[in-house]
């Protein structure tokens, strides 16, 4: 038997078909030997119990106490409690409602008659799924056409609003933060602001939270009368959050069937769920991952769709598989140091970027390709030829397939999931399939994968650099005309800490708007180019 | 000493401070040794006379048997024959009069004042670079609005014309590619003429190529009569085109100060050109690279700019990085499977993604961290308080710092790199910083920067696979209504490989518009689900 005879027995073999949600999954490049199922049966039907308990309401996540409850979001029915299923299934209405008021214009602006833009304040989880789904849905007829605020850049987010330039008038804001502490996006929320003000416009009556009850944001949203707030729960997860008000909000708003998204979610939930490996694709997914990096995340994950829409499902993935699976310890308490790292964009694209580093060069990784039948939209006009009876889709499939083979003569595995069409639908039972992945990973390798204790110390650290902030600025204030240089700030400031001081003394002076002066030593002190900035001294003006 | 204190010391022993381009490097969180600069000495100072070799002529590039010029771009005194001297003086003079003929409706549309859309078609070098300058240097303001087709998806481009609309009257497209042979580039070009042509266009009359004289694209650009073309140069690569024609004309037509973005290239030339280490930021990214890695790659770097606008610079120093140095072979033919990995978004949005990742789990990587100085852009209104004395921008800065130092507190490295405010003149620093340390990290490990051996196998492969699809689709065509399934359709093409026959009968029947029809077995066989698309039959219609 050839090699190509071999391979094609051995897909045969492993392809696993979902015709209930149109998913094809392909692991017959991975290298895994016969028995490599047979030794993962023990570890494996364990994750399959963890997640039954998990969907049944069990603490899955016991450092911060709480429920893991993603899936009841797409089957209220499974919820643990009635009040949690009602708050499920009313929130889904009013979304759907809500969404349908604007379009109509019921739920207007002021100063337009309808809300046409859409402008989301949110980060992480709060919009990488949104922007995500924005970008595999949308298209240019949608009713609203959405904005993002997703950092604490303020020149980036004057960028956006200089591309909504007028249309900040037929501007929806929604606001996503489950406590209202996190920084950038009440920073966000706070530009966003100042720019409806000066329009002349009050922000609130252009304003939606969405928010945990009784949180920061959620008492501003009420204080300031915004237009309405939708429930976010401890019981679902930033990174896991997409198909809650956090997802469908937007989705509804830009005109995306939600329905669908979440019924596709709960269909792939069905599949997903049964403990049957060969016929299940986030279970397959979750043990290719540990094949591949021999459960220690040795080899990075290349996302590589073959269609523009899923640009951002790699970003997507990213959150949901780094965050969860990146981890000091496991839930022993052993240090572990665990983790898989997710990089990729686009194929054909990326075959003119890294595909040559991925051929020939370090095999530190392994690739899924995402392959999607549909060539257009069935809106599309007829297909045109680029070549007789060739289509641009065709390239794009024979791309993936040369692609793949390519890498497979070089040694190089990969999986490769197959979706019919990117729909509503579709999208939904994607994330679910990830979701489900990233879970029973989890469980293979013993970690805890709704927690994120390693993000802690960055925000502690910056909270630190801006109290100091405020310090420096007073002590500026205080010095009047007098030069001072880093050293005396810090002294001044009671901090040993000179270089923070410096970088924050040099990025105040950097910005004509902040009123300070830079000095610079006379004659600079170290010799050479680098006492202009090591010895420059500051003051107020 | 405490850490802190130690670290200062650090700083300021090892701060590069390059005020002709307003650029510092701070290479004091890698924890090298106090020997390390003296161990690589020796290659260093080989790395550094094969690059000037390379800037005065030399076949820098001996596979392909070219010279590699790029640095002449931005200084053409340095170029080594007259004929390339003129030719790239000549180039420059003629993109800028271009672009102000096209700014001023001298080169206009046939139905509109003025062109205010700019297509770009490109792939890879031909579009990483373009799409990077325009998200870092645009504005709503500028004359011409960029877009970009950059793949083959059908959908993908269906999409990008929705979005121009009745605009495509105003749509300038520049198709680039050097060959003329890049399949992508030549079936966006084809969608794009359809697109034209469907609303009564003209496409010439809307097209410009850049392209070497002579190529397919050139016979074609002058075939039809488009508007112009500018030439492309077998001694520029790809991924070091950017301030070639490839980038400095979608550039130009965009507004930028192309002259500036040159100068910036120029005056970082004259930095890192000088063989001193302590001084030199590109000698300094490649020996950082080095240690991370322990010249082979052991470590990905993660590309973390503070700043919305340099969100693709990731993207586009994956392929400038990766394609440069991910080759199976040393210059001396050794097996060596060299690379290095680059990922990465934005700070601090990333934050809320997978720094988790990064400071717990799994150690495999470095971090360069991108600081520009500049909160906002000169034309912006006063800064913003979020609180009393404090700015978004000052949150921005806070969380680099915040995370750098939660990172190396776990023993995560990294490098920091500050630009003062990104115009058109740092962008172009930027860029020839990042060309220089790549093409010195080759010189230190012994590899071809300029070549991409990796890269044919793929098409050759995907060659294969479009002339399968040709064959396929004449034996549907003769088979008239008889069912015929994968087998007998290879076996009829004369091919074993049943698997790659099965992909293209499958991807045809499930586009409506390509005129074939997939019955299912009855009863389906092999029992079960897999049955409906393993045992398929097709037939035209």
């Amino acid at each position: 038997m050839s090699e190509t005879e071999a391979l094609w027995e051995r897909y045969q073999k492993y392809l696993v078909v979902c015709p209930s949600i149109d998913v094809c999954l392909d692991i017959s490049r991975m290298r895994f030997d016969d028995g490599f199922f047979g030794r993962m049966k023990g570890p494996m039907d364990a994750a399959f119990a963890e997640m039954a308990a998990l969907e049944q309401g069990a603490v899955a996540n016991p450092d911060e106490k709480r429920m893991v409850g993603h899936y009841w979001l797409r089957n209220p029915a499974l919820a643990p409690t009635d009040a949690i299923r009602d708050a499920i299934t009313a929130t889904r209405a009013r979304i759907v409602q809500f969404a349908l008021d604007v379009h109509e214009g019921v739920v207007r602006p002021t100063r337009a008659e309808r809300f046409t833009n859409l402008l989301v304040i949110g980060i992480g989880g709060s919009a990488l799924g949104p922007q995500f789904v924005a970008g595999a849905l949308g298209s240019p007829a949608d009713p609203l056409r959405p904005f993002f605020f997703d950092n604490t850049d303020p020149d980036g987010m004057d960028r956006t609003l200089g591309e909504l330039g007028r249309g900040l008038d037929a501007t929806l804001t929604v606001v996503i933060s489950k406590s209202g502490a996190t920084k950038e996006t009440r920073n966000g929320m706070l530009e966003a602001k100042a720019a409806y003000e000066k329009a002349g416009l009050r922000f609130g009556a252009h304003a939606v939270a969405i928010t945990q009850e009784g949180s920061l944001l959620d008492q501003i949203a009420k204080g300031e009368e915004w237009i309405t707030t939708f429930p976010m729960w401890d019981w679902v997860g930033g990174r896991t959050s997409e198909l809650s008000a956090v997802g469908l909000l937007p989705a509804a708003l830009q005109g995306v069937d939600i329905e669908a998204m979440l019924d596709g979610a709960r269909d792939a939930d069905a599949v997903t769920r049964r403990p049957i490996v060969a016929e299940n694709p986030s279970a397959l997914l979750s043990l290719m991952w540990h094949f591949a990096g021999e459960g220690q995340g040795k080899k990075a994950m290349v996302v590589l769709p073959y269609k523009d829409r899923l640009e951002l499902f790699s970003r997507y993935l990213q959150q949901l598989v780094m965050e969860s699976l990146g981890k000091e310890r496991d839930r022993e308490g052993r240090i572990v140091h665990q983790g898989l790292v997710v990089y990729g964009n686009k194929g054909s694209t990326d075959q003119h970027a890294y595909v040559q580093q991925l051929r020939d060069g370090i095999p530190n990784f392994f690739v899924t390709f995402i392959r999607v039948h549909r060539e257009r939209q069935p809106s599309a006009g007829p297909p045109i030829e680029v070549e007789p009876g060739i289509t641009s889709g065709d390239y794009l499939e024979g791309f993936l397939l040369g692609t793949r083979q390519a890498l497979y003569e070089n040694g190089r595995d990969s999986i490769t999931l197959s979706l019919k069409e990117i729909t509503a639908r579709s999208i939904g039972a994607l994330i679910a399939i990830y979701e489900r992945a990233v879970g029973l990973y989890a469980s293979l390798v013993g970690i805890n994968a709704y927690h994120q204790p390693g993000v802690e110390a960055g925000k502690k650290a910056a909270a630190a650099v801006i109290d100091l902030k405020g310090k420096i600025e007073q002590i500026l204030d205080e010095a009047g005309a007098a030069l001072l240089d880093a050293e005396s700030v810090a002294a001044a400031a009671g901090t040993t800490d000179v270089e923070t001081v410096h970088h924050l003394l040099d990025h105040l002076a950097n910005n004509p708007g902040r009123r300070v002066t830079k000095a610079l030593p006379d004659p600079p002190e170290p010799p050479g180019q680098k006492g202009s900035v090591l010895r420059a001294r500051f003051r107020r003006g």
